[in-house]
């Protein structure tokens, strides 16, 4: 199984370079399946429905997120509906909707999702890594074998943690939320597929996506200042990772930087 | 002028590493200076003289630090000796020492080097970026053109604010201190080279250069954990930057990771 | 000089409360001055214009603020009105505003205010203890003898070492931000009166001075949520401090816990 | 059934606070039990068996901690021996020891004490609410009536929280860890006594126990400073409790400051 992941779409440009390249992608790659985290899609903040229905219309299976998930109270409904495809992370104590969800290819074969939260300088959730055994239980439950995990986090000491405490469990852990895309992909000896970082897919002219006179100001001053995305240079970031079907084990994983022409 | 950068050097395989691998790039590269940031060079945490000699004597001309800087007692004599090669963050507030030096090519081109600490997630120090200002001032005051800025930082945000901030008055804005190479280094339209971050020069069989399984203890846990470094699968990990010796201008900047064979 | 300090004036209850009992207070205790800290004095969060101007006709002299000084947007131009009553904290840097002023006494006498705000657990600010030292030598250069110091900050181990830091330099340094009044006020040996936090003026049906339903969720769920202000048992509380005019040292302080009749 | 609870006892002055006038207040107050904080007996950082046994000599029946608790390594085997009388915070993810316990007055009542430690601006530990409910439930299956909640944590927020959460389940609500006693100890309606903080036993000629030449350096420099305890104008600092024994609420609640003579 082939699978792309694409790391924090950014407002409208993250959008349009996920419909303009995944497709490419698709083709190019040979790809069995597109997951993507969300968080930001609906102007840097949060998601919408409108959003995350065109990144599925986008020919992505499944969305993650992260801490930005609450941010529009209209997605509340939307990630409890039946069958949502947008997860939100695991490891909020009885939030609405799911922390894991499975996305099918069209030949049946399965792939678990599970998104977690980090900790480390976020907010007070429950344990990332307990929740991670028992998201993990209850997909093995269901009889899937190939499962990837999007840890959102800032510290790369978390994201690194988890990476080996999980290797040889799931097929890959990737990680989201710093909206840089470190140089570390690499398979951990037990099988699993790691990086720090995907990166996200957005604009580069910015700071992490948002228009940099407007965070300078922020740093300069410490005075809150509202964020506007920023809109050139768009890059879809994330890393395409393939796994034996047989065993759930990765075979290899590569990061993925496409620019979004003008 | 070409340079080589090296990010946190980590305890003992990390100085093995500088000491085996930075000759061979020397060579293999024709560099003409290579800086390094010696934080963390003394089993992990801190640096002590001894430290400090070793690296400059496997032929890096200047060392930079950060928070880990005041482990050690005994490197505050070090910092303040006349002709100090080893730097502090310039932002600590009446902090004995220096935050910038000068590093010379044997035909006597200048490097000008500031070493700067972020405070997002970070401690409560001076303005990194008025700081910036100040020192590069300084620099140019001595008729520097070439200026390398090590920023030493947590949060990609910041570090992106700085490169951006100072994009077009130093030749390159290189971060450190998460210890994972970040996979974004470019020239930015100014003509500043720029990375998020180099990644440290320690063992990758770890979580960021500490012994996984203690690193997991005190995540599962929460309890106070000894840390102790890692050993195996050891990386030099750094940015090599070539700067236009008439405009300070950088030209290009590559990533570096080189494995030291074991 | 016998002054009020008013600690952080929680929404309409907390207005409401100041101007029943600020009048009351000065008959009765034969107050000079009244000072109150204003930075919640709208809805909770932030200062208007007409949140001001409303506690300014209740007979108070100087309004004093912190962290929420910028919540809302159209205090700026009024911050930095010639003759503006209120302050924001001194130590952020270059802000519209200012973070001393001085109130009289119908008969000439003068109280120097500053208002800080900690670092600890908050913003990147300029460093609190080297701003009070540069408020406190202009008030000095203008020839003020008795001076209060409003120490908006979090952690107790901040605020009691600015009590610490300024004895002997200034009347009073009486902490805010916690809202919750501390029972250690006392006149320390350099003749400065401390306390570690005066406390709101605000109701106490409540968490810190909002609707506890509230913030029990947003503890509970980890997720946003709108915080209102409660209603119910209010209070204004604050000190009394007694300056002797001629050193300007304190002569005492006394808690002040005053009920709202319903 | 009347208790004295004390707050952070701080180094061998704390102690000696509570060897000399723990007796004279069981006299004088006639109290059925007294239950102290000791996260800081070990001279201003943890507990150490000795410590511990020492409070315990003292006619202190249970003891409680906080965050410090793990500093000194061989308190761990302490924590676990059968029948032990110091606990721990609930809240720790599987960690030796517990984090109740009950006291017995010698004709057989029974006070069940829960110790819990915030998240705010603290550890990602478990979540202290819902730690609270079950060993409360726990308690209660024992058949325990009145039961005291040493809520360990920085904000006032989250004290507060807890305090609301709490009302009506349990006998009292008691904070420590700022080391400052707060002014705003009242029997909430549904029938807890409640306090943000009772402050601690230690000296006052000092930052929260510490002397403050050096904490004022730390915050004057940012750079590490080993602290040592102050010494001079020690007082004990806590609550007393009076709890109707049939049904479980309590009845009054009253702050305690007493100076131990020189
Ligand atoms: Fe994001
Ligand atoms: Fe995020
Ligand atoms: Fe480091
Ligand atoms: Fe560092
Ligand atoms: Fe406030
Ligand atoms: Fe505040
Ligand atoms: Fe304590
Ligand atoms: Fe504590």
């Amino acid at each position: 199984m082939k699978i792309l992941f694409v790391g924090d779409v950014f407002g409208k440009p993250g959008r349009q370079a996920v419909q303009r390249l995944v497709p490419r992608l698709i083709a190019r790659e040979g790809l069995d399946l597109v997951i993507a985290n969300a968080e930001n899609s609906a102007a840097g903040a949060g998601v919408t429905p409108d959003a995350a229905e065109e990144l599925l219309a986008a020919e992505v299976d499944l969305l993650t997120s992260g801490n930005h998930i609450w941010s529009k109270r209209e997605i509340v409904p939307y990630l409890e509906k039946p069958g949502s495809r947008l997860l939100r992370p695991a490891n909020y104590p009885g939030a609405p909707g799911r922390g894991r969800g499975i996305a099918s290819t069209p030949d049946g074969r399965r792939l678990g999702v599970v998104n977690l939260e980090g900790r480390v300088f976020m907010k007070a959730l429950d344990d990332p890594f307990r929740a991670a055994e028992a998201e993990i239980a209850a997909l093995r439950a269901e009889g899937v074998t190939a499962i990837l995990v999007d840890m959102h986090c800032e510290a790369t000491s978390e994201k690194n943690a988890m990476g080996w405490f999980l290797d040889g469990r799931v097929s890959a852990v990737l990680g989201t939320h710093t909206h840089v895309q470190t140089a570390d992909a690499r398979v951990l000896p037990g099988g699993t597929a790691f990086v720090t970082d995907v990166g996200m897919c957005g604009p580069w002219d910015s700071v992490i996506g948002v228009r940099k006179e407007l965070v300078l100001e922020r740093f300069l001053t410490q005075r809150p200042v509202g964020f506007e995305p920023a809109k050139r240079d768009v890059w879809l970031q994330g890393a395409i990772v393939e796994i034996d079907d047989a065993t759930g084990r990765a075979r290899s994983i590569a990061r993925v930087q496409e620019r979004l022409e003008e």
